[in-house]
């Protein structure tokens, strides 16, 4: 891991852009350390496009004395060109541009090769991050591609608490998946989702096999997450983090 | 309104029991004044049963600087016996024990005819509890029956904020009701209700016609509410009555 940018925000937020071999990605740190450390679900539209709202997620997150930290999707951003991502992606449009339904064919090659891939990343990355001085754990996870979440919350024993955001297409074999998961949940849910199927987000968190988990429905679309769910999703990362 | 019994609980809690008419029912109130009400939805097994949960409810919802009384339902408690009404619960218990589905008729006759008796005896004991010196608007409902929540939040201007617990049968009519609620709402859902049919408490959710509405899901049965749910909905009634 090599720091390739440091800026201060603000009295309590130092900013770094990082690179973990040659995936970038982001640390937001605050004030106060050790600061337990979420990882903030990766940005399909890559780093750069959400920047706005990932400063905005480090800042909420840094008040409430988290340090945050995100890396750039395999195929998104300024990584290379993806291919078989592109074709998956494109296949999507053109069946959503239709009105056709969309496959469990096209579901798969759009999500499953962008998580066995992803997931191994995001690992490196949390090794990397949490030998860094003011880093400590517990960490959590908290954003979107749900899929990613999901296999993360399985695989990787450091994350002990998820804020998973309904909002994409999901595999079957992800459902296979989430009745593995174990850690406190907390799945934010855009009932009038235009792009989301709710049944399935609904099947989802049925699915998890953790004992604690809960589910917040609220109006609007994919992009209209009210201020009081961010609040609520924020006390659920404290209670179970600090 | 006649006070039949007044006792200190704590320095910050005064709990004062009333008849309105033959109605029995219970106020508390807050070292603080004028404070904004809270309806607390009705007791199914009436207040006498019930009242080791209320006044729970009460203390907490003092602490936050509210009011609340709730009153009997007809034939509940130490009310008349309502024969109508008994027989509709003899009818649920012998379908359930015998493992049956429970037909609409059946939630029809044990629903609305209580629905329809209860309402205006709540919206009269608002009448009175609102005349009190120390309460003063706005007010809010938070509690079971949900098919009297839904009936008082479309015809009591006054309520202006409802959490509502989904764990009752509900019928089609009330549907139809809820589409004509427009003021905030906050349901709960226990997602392993036993009694409650999961499905048709996302229908109802779905239904309702509020611009803002959450549902907030959590493991458990009937009774196991997380804490941290009940501080959620704590927060709702803060956030919209104050």
């Amino acid at each position: 891991m090599r720091f390739t940018s440091e800026r201060r925000l603000d009295e309590a937020l130092l900013e770094r852009t990082f690179t973990l071999g040659e995936i970038p990605g982001i640390l937001w740190t605050p004030a106060s350390a050790p600061a337990p450390l979420i990882l903030l679900g990766p940005p399909p539209l890559g780093l750069h496009t959400m920047y706005p709202r990932l400063v905005a997620r480090a800042r909420r997150s840094a008040a409430d004395g988290f340090a945050t930290a995100v890396i750039e999707l395999p195929g998104s951003g300024d990584r290379p060109r993806w291919p078989a991502a592109e074709r998956a992606r494109a296949d999507l449009r053109r069946v959503m541009e239709a009105g056709e339904p969309v496959s469990d064919a096209i579901i798969d090659a759009l999500v499953l090769p962008l998580v066995d891939r992803a997931a191994p990343e995001w690992r490196a990355a949390l090794d990397a991050l949490l030998s860094l001085p003011g880093i400590g754990g517990p960490v959590g996870y908290s954003g979107g591609v749900i899929s990613l979440g999901t296999r993360l919350a399985v695989v990787e024993p450091r994350i002990s608490a998820a804020v998973l955001f309904a909002g994409s297409f999901v595999p079957r074999a992800v459902f296979e998946e989430a009745r593995r998961v174990t850690i406190p949940l907390h799945v934010l849910l855009q009932w009038d989702d235009e792009g989301n199927d709710r049944q399935a987000a609904l099947d989802l968190f049925d699915a998890f096999g953790s004992e604690e988990k809960t589910l917040h429905a609220n109006m609007g679309g994919h992009t209209g997450v009210p201020q009081f769910a961010g609040d609520a999703a924020a006390r659920f990362l404290t209670r179970h983090l600090t």
